[in-house]
């Protein structure tokens, strides 16, 4: 058995970033950038105006005021998206909208609000700077310039900037597809009758649901009873995928089946069982070179070891930085009792408290305790070495339910 | 003009929870359950065995141990899946796999780790109290037990419970249908050439990811150019669907059009205006009892609207009950100078230090900087009676680009 920390680091060092593929501008959100992407043209790409109001020369406004207004001639009316057709001089102004380009002549703009006209004529009734209310060509971005780097993850401003610099197509880490195959002669569809002996299906739906919410795809294989033929076939369609994901009912004796299959497939086998509790009995190696993961059986288990070993997988194969969950210090208001053999992961119930949080773990932690995990908004994560975590303690916690 | 909580708080009165649908299990993820749900079973459905070992009477492993095993009839192999078939009685044992029911005449299960067995017989090394590692039906959840709550937001472990609870089908709150009509005469779509005086659209896009980050739809109208018919007729077509929002160009004097348009076809004009920088120039109102925004067309103002005003209505649409972001605290690494005739708003930068967060403001803030937005990390809200913020200050700051 191996400890927590180790298990990560295996799979990670035996894990690649996909490849990247080019999708549409709007498949690009939250996927993570694969080329860096430099601006076609200045944006804005001309000067022009920041308010409505009036283009005109700053020293024509020299000394205007409230009492004192300056009277300029209009010479042009000019809405945003049009071209100006003449030259502001001397006593000259035109009539702006914000966006519209900045006319010849004109090096400054009044805001309407400071102004009163007619068809023909504007009273200034505040002298204006040169430059004033004017964005420049390229203030925002220059032509050339590096807007957005590659690797980083496209956020919707992010996709505002690939607009404004013209991407329809746009380089990303390709999404992996996960196979889930889940076994278990226990097992019955939602469909059908619980007969004797027999339990629902609820594994294949909850890691359908947590690979979702990294952005992966999911791709049920369906269930195999325990019978090696049946096995063999799904494990087969299922290394076609990126990644492969068995759900081992809920027998420790069937992970034995499915370990001897995949190694007869020719599995190199890279970890089996971690210290942990739950989700120790969790298998990673790679077939055809594609990881593949068996998870535990019962559900509190198997979406611990997702959450563990999974998950930093899946979003390492799509290229995110933030691999590992953020752990928060929380001040545990009960004690744990618990061995010293493994660290353990307890569901818990974080409260957000004055200076800090608080946390709990008087949930029933039993690994088939799948109504806890539907309670619990966090993991408390007790070290190995700890017998006993006293009421009281700062202890480490990762939040669950919060958005991948 | 109105307060930011004032526009907020009208905005909320003014619009309902839509309402509910059936949808397939796997569609419920991340949505609001629309009903209480029952269990219809007890979980787990009988009492089964927790560990691969053997069933047994424990009063027959009384005083067994390494030197003294006890030796029991094994009278039955029962792998999860099967019902048993033998009752057990004195001196027998039936080899249990994890999740197979327990036999009659059973009380206790000893791992397989202290036992060492034959076909026919099993060396019992260790005493088994009554009931050990024996889970009984209904543990988890009981029959007719109210295992999920109307309102609460569908995690993957609630869809696993969905399933246990052999949910094919779920109510949930229906998602919106945002649609969003763009105008302005200066605007050129992705694939077209940038002429003099035009701009690409970018909004449309940042205002689709903002909507589908928040699990809402969003549907493009397309442009409509500054013309009275086309925006009319625009508004009809996007006013079918279950929000309007609208984003102006980059003219306010393209608003005066919208909203005169908006107002003819009868509008119910609930604000116009808020003392926010930037963001100020938004409108809400409703038209046939449908949400309209008009939002102002600078990329970042439209952005921090949409963050301050249509993602809580959006929200509340859904169903949900975290409507606002989470504030955090953050020293302010920098000064900040503003007016104090509305609140601000600042791109910052958050970093976490030890102890806490700073943040700091040096981006340029400009509305027009759509740069600094996808540099951000946060907002930083500034109150609207503060002239001077200094450096060292505590600044309530809110996370962006976390997921929804």
């Amino acid at each position: 058995m191996i400890k927590v920390e180790n298990a990560q680091n295996i799979i990670l060092e035996n894990i690649e970033t996909l490849e990247a593929e080019k999708v549409d501008l709007l498949k690009a959100l939250s996927k993570v950038l694969a080329e860096d992407i430099h601006s076609d043209i200045n944006i804005p790409p001309f000067d022009n105006s920041a308010m409505d109001g009036f283009a005109l020369k700053s020293s024509d406004t020299k000394g205007a005021s409230q009492q004192n207004p300056i009277i300029l001639k209009i010479i042009e009316n000019l809405p945003a998206g049009k071209t100006p057709k003449n030259t502001i001089h001397k006593g000259e102004a035109t009539r702006i909208m914000t966006g519209a380009p900045m006319p010849l002549g004109g090096d400054g703009v009044i805001m309407v609000e400071y102004t009163e006209s007619t068809n023909n004529e504007v009273k200034i009734y505040k002298a204006v700077s040169s430059g004033k209310n004017i964005r420049l060509a390229g203030e925002d971005v220059k032509k050339k310039e590096l807007v957005l780097k590659k690797g980083s993850l496209i956020t919707p401003a992010k996709i505002g900037m690939l607009a404004s610099v013209g991407k329809e197509m746009v380089k990303v880490i390709r999404t992996p597809k996960i196979a889930i195959l889940t076994t278990g002669d226990e097992l019955v569809e939602l469909g059908e009758k619980v007969t004797p002996g027999k339990i629902r299906n609820s594994n294949t739906y909850t890691l359908i649901s947590q690979i979702t919410k990294l952005g992966a795809i999911p791709v049920n294989i369906g269930i195999a009873c325990d019978n090696i033929e049946e096995i063999r076939n799904k494990i087969r369609s299922g290394i076609q995928y990126d990644m492969l994901i068995t759900s081992g009912g809920i027998s420790v004796g069937d992970y034995d089946l499915i370990q001897d299959i995949l190694k007869e497939a020719g599995l190199n086998l890279k970890f089996w069982k971690v210290r942990v509790k739950p989700g120790k009995p969790i298998l990673f190696g790679l077939l055809n070179n594609k990881p593949v993961f068996s998870l535990p059986g019962y559900p509190v288990s198997s979406m611990i070891a997702f959450e563990l070993f999974v998950r930093p997988a899946i979003l390492k194969m799509l290229g995110r930085k933030d691999i590992f969950r953020k752990t928060i210090l929380a001040t545990l208001t009960n004690s744990i009792d618990k061995k010293t053999d493994r660290r353990q992961c307890l569901m818990g119930i974080l409260k957000e408290v004055k200076g800090g949080y608080e946390v709990s773990s008087t949930l029933p932690q039993e690994a088939g305790m799948l109504k806890s995990m539907t309670l619990a908004n966090c993991l408390i994560l007790a070290p190995q070495e700890c017998a006993h975590i006293h009421h009281g303690t700062l202890v480490k916690v990762i939040l669950l339910n919060d958005k991948e």
